[in-house]
């Protein structure tokens, strides 16, 4: 992990390293757009390697666009109706591990999670995080939540054309993910502008991720999507602290704190309940969801199975998959439940 | 191009040029899915290099799954409507090259077009082309047409969330439009089933053309979207040269032809026009659309402004860009006229 490795080291700020590190990242880190990483003044080592400085050059370019003729322009996937009482309703839960590809996809998570507590400088001991520290946590884990489910999407895609068969509906809910994902992070990104050594991080994170991805999904897409169930059970833990921070008034800051205009938007929040905590009890069912979706695929034959939460069932009165919060499964779905 | 290479050779059924072709294919080639075309029997060199065989394979894995609990697994994105007038009014059309990035898009598509032709064996002299070697180009065509959308998505997506801005909508078009490419190939396949050296060019195709279309998004997506838009008017060509030899009565094996129930499905095809002829009408449409949206956006600022496709206008009862045929405009929208 790049992280770590930075995070281990003192003298980071150094030109050299810098320019080391941008030669390491995938061809976008070439463009013009990410010179500017080569200017910044980083923090002494002895600080967090973050900065929350708001960039002009962000702000100008993240307003949602009304131009002299167009109005707005609507969510990609509509999300679909959450209420309260399932929201909270939403638990910390793990997926015992059965075979030897679960295993090493629960090590993976592990390691990964360890690098990025010390990265961001996470730490379980009470009164500890702060609302920056959170929020760090929180954009850096988002931009890269979006990886996953965009690079299966893609893959399933070429392979369907390349294979000549159908997909039978996976690629509409990875691609759907890999969207809520990314509104996650520009909700996050609408409380906290990350500063450039972040917006660095970001960068060198994604070209290594999204290729570490690729790879592992040509191998074995099964392992990829118990990976990702196991990166979701770590999601709602995170946010499931969050609430619980909140509620014993260890972050005072976001008492207060309403949630952004996209967050309403896209969530659908009813009036009276647009505060930040509504807005962790949306974002963590959400991460609920892509533990349940992933575990499932996990358990599914990868290339003959309909997808669950795309699929009508013939027997509706029994709970089966879907969209939204009616028929919970932390862990996922067996196969013979659903197919 | 691997296939013009491949078709001014005469000896390409030797296992040698196989065994190169194969190592020269992206990594996904190395999976044991594709070891079976080592032991395909080419016909020889004077022969069309494809043929229509019938694999049980792709049979098995193609229908959709109706499974003991699924009923069925509805289109992703469901096709927008077209009426019968809309769809006959398509027309061939040509957007001039205004600046040296359009010329630059144009050449490109002659090439690969002239490349197309030799290697399909299209010709335009009247009467030349079967229904045979029709759906051999069109199922080819298809096959690469789902990848350019795809790969832009990904790249804006990637963008979005390293950059740490909005996007603006342009992804849900995208991957819509990709989504709709897949279909046609899906619908052909119903039709025509390839042969394995058929599936062995797609596959080469794939891997070539995917990698380069990355590298030209990231260094030009608006030439990539002009290049688009001018390979969709040659797709409109076709298409329209083919119901032409159907109306002339040169497609005899067409006329009788019923769609398939993808298609049936897919494009919600009123009882009564379900023929072969409606099919291609659907698909020219479609073809129109691509050309219009990947011409318009073209004619955008790549970062900055809303797609004007999934964009909610503040004047409704002046033309404006749609997914349906209700305003066609072939050589795309100018700027001016909807930001
Ligand atoms: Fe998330
Ligand atoms: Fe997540
Ligand atoms: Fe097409
Ligand atoms: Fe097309």
């Amino acid at each position: 992990m790049i992280s770590s490795r930075l995070a281990t080291r003192g003298s980071i700020a150094s030109g050299r390293a810098t320019a080391q590190l941008l030669r390491s990242f995938n061809t976008s880190a070439l463009r013009p757009t990410f010179v500017v990483v080569q200017h910044v003044q980083l923090a002494p080592a002895s600080q967090r390697h973050f900065s929350s400085s708001e960039s002009p050059k962000i702000q100008k370019f993240f307003e949602e666009k009304e131009t002299e003729l167009v109005r707005r322009t609507p969510a990609a996937w509509p999300h679909p109706e959450f209420n309260e009482d399932q929201m909270n309703a939403v638990t910390v839960a793990h997926r015992e591990t059965q075979t030897a590809s679960d295993k090493a996809a629960l090590i993976a998570v592990k390691i990964l999670r360890w690098n990025l507590d010390v990265v961001t400088g996470y730490t379980h001991k009470q009164g500890a995080m702060t609302e920056e520290k959170y929020m760090i946590r929180n954009v850096f884990l988002e931009s890269v939540a979006g990886v996953p489910g965009m690079v299966a999407g893609m893959i399933r895609h070429l392979n369907s054309m390349r294979r000549m068969k159908r997909d039978n509906g996976w690629i509409e809910s990875l691609l759907e993910e890999s969207y809520n994902e990314r509104m996650h992070l520009l909700t996050f990104l609408k409380i906290s502008k990350p500063g450039p050594f972040m917006r660095l991080m970001v960068l060198g994170a994604q070209g290594i991720w999204c290729n570490a991805l690729f790879f592992a999904y040509l191998i074995s897409p099964r392992t990829v999507h118990r990976f990702v169930g196991y990166l979701e059970e770590e999601a709602v833990v995170t946010y499931t602290r969050q609430l619980e921070d909140l509620d014993a008034g260890r972050l005072p800051k976001w008492e207060k704190l309403q949630a952004p205009d996209i967050a309403i938007d896209y969530w659908n929040m009813p009036e009276g309940h647009r505060t930040m905590r509504d807005l962790l009890l949306y974002i963590r069912a959400d991460e609920s969801k892509h533990r349940e979706v992933n575990h499932t695929l996990g358990n599914l034959n990868q290339k003959e199975d309909p997808n669950p939460y795309a699929s009508e069932y013939k027997d509706l009165s029994k709970p089966h998959p879907s969209k939204d919060l009616a028929h919970p499964k932390p862990t996922g779905w067996e196969r013979h439940e659903i197919i």
